[in-house]
C-alpha cells in the first residue's frame, strides 16, 4: 500500500499517526482505474509503477487513508488527484457499497491482504477513468494493462501486499476474470 | 412497465410472444437514470411521464425486455437510446451485478412488482447520464426529481407495477433514501 | 450508535481512545439482526431497546467497533454475541462486502448519519439468527418486527443517529421495504 | 449447465421449450453451494460430478431453469434438493442481489460463458449448506474442494461451459480467490 503522505494536511501529527497505528484499525481505500467502452465494459486496468520501501520496482493500485471528517467519497478523489493528476477525469461510484473489503494484517496470513505497518481496513471500488492520467508524486508511471494481462503471473508477481488479490477480485466483479 | 415494442426487430413475432409470456419468465431491464456530482453523489433521479393503459399519467423508469443474442449491457444502452434519446451519454455499469432483480408477477401480492401480461424479472441498474435527455417514442416527458422528492407520496403513487418501491431501492443503494 | 464498552478488553485506554476520536474516523460494524424463513425470506427485524443517553428509550441495531487486529467478521460476531447472548445462533454473511457503508460524522447533515462523539465509519450487514436471543448489558430487549412495521414511522422515530434510515436500507437490499 | 428435465412439470412441453430457446434468452439460476465456519468464512465448495454429453467426466455448479411463475429463491431451492437431496439444510440468501450474472451464449467468445443449445442468463448466488449431501439424477457424486483446490487448474479443467470462471468469481467474492 502507499507510503502515507497525507498526515501533513490531516488532524494528527506524524508521530501521533505512528502511536495510532499499533492500536486500531486505520480506515483506507484502495481505487481500481480501468478504462471502459460505450457499453461499460472494462477493457484496460490502469497500475501505478512504484519502487517499493525495498527498493524493487512494483505495480500499485491508487490507495490511501481517509481522513477525519473526511467523507470515503471525497478521499478516493483526493488520492485519485494525487496519482492519477488533476485532468484523469474519474467517475465515482453513485453508490457506497465496495465491491470487496480487504483487511491488511500486520500479520501475514490472517487475510491475503498485508501491512507490516498497521491494520488496515479498506473500501475498494471500481473507477472508471475518461481523461489523461498523469501519475505525481511517487509513481513513477501509470500503466494500462488488459484483463488478461493484469491477472497475468507476470503483473500479479509485481504487485504486493496482496494486491495482486484485490485486483483479481475486481476483475472478477467486472466479468473480466479469465 | 414499458409496453412491449422490440419484438418487429426481435426474432419472435408478436403472436409467439404473447404465447410464450404465459408460459416462461421474461428477462428484462430496469434503468434508473441519474445525475451525479463530481463526487459521484447522485444529486437527481430522472423519470419519465408516460400516458398509462388507462388513459392516465403514470411515471416510469426506462424499462424493457432483453433479446435473444442480446448482452444485458447491450439491452440497457437500446432501451435507454430509445427513451432518452441518443445524446444522453449514459455511463453504464462496468459490474453485471444489479442493485436489485426486481420479479414481476402477474398475480400481484407474490413480490411488490406486479404486470398483469406476464411474469417478468427485472435486473435493475443504475445509470448515470452525463448528456442532454430527449424522451421519445411514448414517453412525453422526462423530469428530474431530487431523491427526497422522489421518495414522496407525490411521486410515489404515479407509479405503477411497483417502480416505486423499485426507486426506493435504488435510493436507498446510493445512500439517498430519506 | 452503541455506546462504546469494549476499549476495557482493547488495546487503546478509554482516554486514549477519547484523544483518537477527534481525529481521525474509527472504524465500526453494524449488523441488522433477522429472521428468515425456508426461502430465505426475510419475515421479522430484530432492534434493542435501549436508554439513550438523554433517558429516552430508543431502538437500536447491533453495532460496536472493531479492534486493532480483530477481522470484522469477529468483531460482528463480538457484538452479536455481546447484545444478543450465546446462544443466538448468527449465520455471518460469506462474503466481506457489506449491504451500505454508515458514514456518521460529528456534524451533522453531512451525510443521514451522526454521532456527536466521533467520525465512525461502519460497514453493514444483515445477520440471519436462528437461536434465542437474550440481550444483555445495556440493552433492555430485543423485540422482533415485521418488514412493514420496522419501516413505519412509528419504529423509525424511535431510532437515533440516522439508524433508522440504515435500517430502511437494510430492508431495501433484501426485497422488503414496503 | 444442467441438462433441462424439469419441462415435465413446467408449463412448457418439451418441444415447445426447444423452439422457445433459439428465440428469447432463458432465465437459469446457479449456486455454488458452500461450507462456512463459525465466523462464516468459506471453507470448502461443492462440485458435482457429471457425464458431460460428450461421455466425459465434468464438474458442475447446481443449476437449472426458473420456471413461470416460480420465484427466484424457490428455483433454487428446487435445484438445490434436486442436486444435493432433502437434507442439504441450504441458507437461502436473504437479498436478491446475485454476487454475478453469468451470460451463457450460443456463440463461444461473446461472454465467459457458454451453451450450445440456448442464450442463457444465470443469476448466481453463494448458499451455505449445514447438512448432508446425496447427490441424486444425473450427477454421480459431490466434492468438497478448498478453495485453493476450487481455484487449481486440475479442477477448473475438468468444468464446462465457463463454470470454471464462474466459480472463481465466487471465490473473489467470499475473498477466497488464491
Amino acid at each position: 500500500m502507499t507510503e502515507i503522505t497525507e498526515t501533513m494536511t490531516g488532524w494528527l501529527a506524524p508521530e501521533e499517526l505512528e502511536s495510532v497505528r499499533g492500536r486500531m484499525p486505520i480506515l483506507y481505500v484502495d481505487a481500481v482505474p480501468v478504462r471502459v467502452d460505450d457499453a461499460g465494459v472494462v477493457t484496460r486496468v490502469g497500475l501505478l509503477l512504484r519502487i517499493a520501501q525495498d527498493g524493487g520496482v512494483s505495480r500499485a493500485l491508487v490507495s490511501g487513508r481517509v481522513l477525519y471528517h473526511e467523507r470515503i467519497r471525497d478521499a478516493l478523489l483526493r488520492h485519485l488527484e494525487k496519482d492519477l493528476g488533476p485532468v484523469a477525469l474519474p467517475s465515482l461510484p453513485a453508490s457506497p457499497v465496495p465491491f470487496t473489503v480487504a483487511e491488511y494484517f500486520p500479520t501475514p496470513g490472517v487475510t491475503p491482504f498485508h501491512d507490516p505497518r498497521q491494520h488496515a481496513v479498506s473500501l475498494a471500488y471500481i473507477v472508471p477513468v475518461r481523461g489523461d492520467c498523469r501519475p505525481r508524486q511517487d509513481a513513477l508511471d501509470l500503466e494500462w494493462f488488459t484483463p488478461d494481462e493484469a491477472a497475468s503471473p507476470m503483473v500479479q508477481q509485481e504487485m504486493t501486499s496482496g494486491q495482486g488479490v484485490l485486483l483479481k477480485q475486481a476483475l472478477a466483479f467486472v466479468g473480466r476474470l479469465p
